[in-house]
């Protein structure tokens, strides 16, 4: 886990060998978590099923977001965020490289319900 | 509240008669909050001392934070998040205009402890 106290954008690496995820936050609840995507995408075939929901923003680069239950991906641009309920089955279909794709990510522990 | 899919930076009018609170998520445990601040700031002599902790993270314009237990403001940019226990006195000495400043606020409700 990184400090609760910084700066998003801190050390973002040119490249990386595979997308970076770190801790923000951690609570008993839900757990924030920056994550770094430099050309990434989820591997072909494979879609992310999560036992909890997911409240997720992109705030730099772009990323392109596709829901099995839909038949286009999403175009995401900063400042774009998405609802992703638990196991409601999407990928990530690419993501920039210059600049990265800087994700904000809140995860809610399964069972705890978002109104 | 609004949307839990939607873009962060969306609906900000050109100046407000107070700050604007938008709730974009709200879980037993939790509650994330767009704060929009144009030009306004904490009433002099007056602080903020909250029951829950709050991580803040300033995502557009700039803006000064200044705890009671601190000589200095913090000054922030795009990016710098801060954490703020519960019932750690605060305030918000000034925030920029033009561009208007964009927080994303996570709450955690009194007794969620944040490791």
């Amino acid at each position: 886990m990184i400090s609760k106290t910084g700066h998003l954008f801190a050390s973002i690496p040119a490249a990386l060998p595979a997308e970076q995820f770190d801790t923000l936050l951690q609570t008993g609840a839900c757990r924030l978590e920056r994550i770094i995507s430099i050309g990434h995408a989820t591997p072909p075939g494979e879609w992310y099923d999560q036992d909890g929901d997911e409240w997720v923003i992109l705030l730099q680069g772009r990323a392109g977001l596709r829901f099995a239950d839909e038949d286009q991906e999403r175009k995401l641009a900063p400042g774009d965020y998405v609802w992703i309920s638990a196991h409601r089955r999407h990928r990530v279909e690419w993501t920039s490289q210059n600049p990265p794709a800087v994700w904000l990510a809140l995860h809610l522990e399964s069972g705890c319900d978002a109104r």
